[in-house]
């Protein structure tokens, strides 16, 4: 077991630099300025392993940009599987050099399965993998040493507990989706049961019997949940059933959710929760006069400093 | 538009093969054959390269023994993913080998996320990817290039739309969770609706319409279901549900499903089902009377004309 709980560790890097946010890093081959893309097709290797490379070296930028004034960051896997293996292995050096940084690292991958093949994903992506024991070696080896991953809970507790269990263990920990922040998250989510509550409060419900033993010295639990910024009235819902959570609230600005809309997301405390803004933030320079590809981290920089007065003037 | 539905594609696979077998591919580096792990070992590298080229000679291997006498493939992506980049690469050369000897593939990822990100992962696994046409290249790949994938649909349809626009471009299709196998799957897909049905009822009835206009010849929708063996009376209901959905049936064998359990999956014609198997046929070998590592091939085709005459038994 590890000494330190997930929840604590975020809270206390929340608590030091002084604020929640999450800086989402969703690479998008187009928006990558210029001169990093042809530094990584200059040193050949397939389009895809360029691509891999060109991402890496932005997502580098931005993280040197930002280690110090944000606790945590979250790069969706889609947008680095989308260039296969080569892909993935820029998701890999992104989660090592923002550990390497002191960031809290979200791994937003929403995996999913039943439990034996949950308890791959988990170990994949919080836990160690031992390998050829059988063959007269002793490799135990972390894989993708996410701080955290997103999950998604439809096949219920048994595709859970592999990530409770490795969250226990390595001191890390989750966050299962409960109430999304696109419009169609309402097509199943918001509909009502027999029972009384709709789907989404009862996924809260059930996030937190399942998060209740894991609660650490902060009050909060590894077991987290997302809720969406887009949905403020459901989200002070969900803050009462899931007291012990935390909040990754995605849905933030280019969604259109406001610093307003995110305060149902906290505790009385100010605590609770994590907001989350990708391009936002990375393709800041995007939206500035000048268009200044070379100063794209600065601008992200500067996107950062703007989310923390906005939310100052909330929390 | 592709000319070819993947529906027709894949029950004139089933067809042709004469069952509705899909071979699960859900590698487990401690069962895969001693003289496949030396060779990949003694090839040096790193224990994930060497790891993830042991999985993909084993793959080949039973590739080699069932390609003439199944329809479907479907490698489970977590167990490749335990060995992070190198073992992504092995299940996109085990996607392209099974491709290259005429197998319909499914990749079980389970994927999911709101729109946007979900139309990267149904580019990646499903499509094509354009990459530096503003650098003066034009580059579009495919990168998985899998037939089909498993998806979650939690999110609603807009995180379902990207994997039906994908489909129909590509003559691809889905599989989307509808009733899982697994104990637990019940936590939160039986609870009852307010405006009467379970909750994988309605999953189902939405899944119906969401398929609705791209069903082909066959009078099947590229959209598809995850409907569990374990459990019969569920999966009849289903199958009134959903009559245009070809239904992907994990849990017969290791996990208790027999042939009477997956009967009520199929439609009166004995069509519009697949049904898994993985572990019971690709580690065969282990069940067997001595054991013999080097006939493990051989132990998984004899897996799979036991199953088709279980199955004939009942069709």
């Amino acid at each position: 077991m590890s000494d330190k709980n997930f929840a604590d560790r975020l809270i206390a890097a929340v608590k030091e630099k002084g604020n929640p946010i999450c800086v989402g890093l969703d690479p998008r081959l187009e928006l990558i300025p210029k001169h990093l893309k042809k530094k990584a097709l200059e040193a050949g290797g397939t389009p895809m392993k360029a691509a891999s490379e060109a991402i890496l070296e932005f997502n580098k930028g931005i993280l040197d940009a930002v280690a110090d004034i944000v606790p945590v960051v979250k790069p969706q896997i889609a947008f680095y599987e989308l260039f296969g293996h080569d892909g993935v292995w820029a998701y890999q050096e992104t989660l090592k050099y923002a550990k390497a940084k002191g960031l809290i690292t979200i791994a937003d991958a929403k995996r999913n399965d039943i439990g034996s093949t949950a308890a791959a994903y988990a170990q994949a992506f919080l836990g160690e993998v031992e390998m050829f024991e059988d063959m007269g070696q002793e490799v135990v080896v972390p894989i993708f040493d996410a701080d955290s991953i997103t999950v998604n809970a439809y096949l219920g507790w048994d595709g859970i507990k592999p990530f409770v269990e490795e969250g226990a263990k390595y001191g890390k920990g989750f966050f299962a989706l409960v109430k999304t922040s696109n419009p169609s998250g309402a097509d199943l989510q918001d509909l009502e049961l027999k029972e009384g509550g709709q789907i989404y409060e009862v996924m809260g419900n059930l996030m937190d019997s399942w998060g209740a033993d894991y609660i650490g010295e902060s009050g909060y639990s590894l077991a987290g949940a997302v809720v969406g910024a887009t949905y403020p009235a459901q989200a002070a819902a969900l803050r009462k059933i899931m007291p012990k959570a935390i909040f990754l609230v995605p849905g933030y600005g280019a969604q259109g959710g406001g610093a307003e809309d995110v305060k149902p997301c906290f505790n009385s405390d100010g605590l609770g929760a994590v907001v989350n803004s990708s391009r936002g933030i990375t393709f800041a320079y995007t939206k500035k006069d000048g268009f200044d590809e070379m100063a794209y981290a600065e601008a992200a920089r500067e996107a950062v400093e703007d989310m923390k007065k906005d939310l100052e003037g909330v929390l």
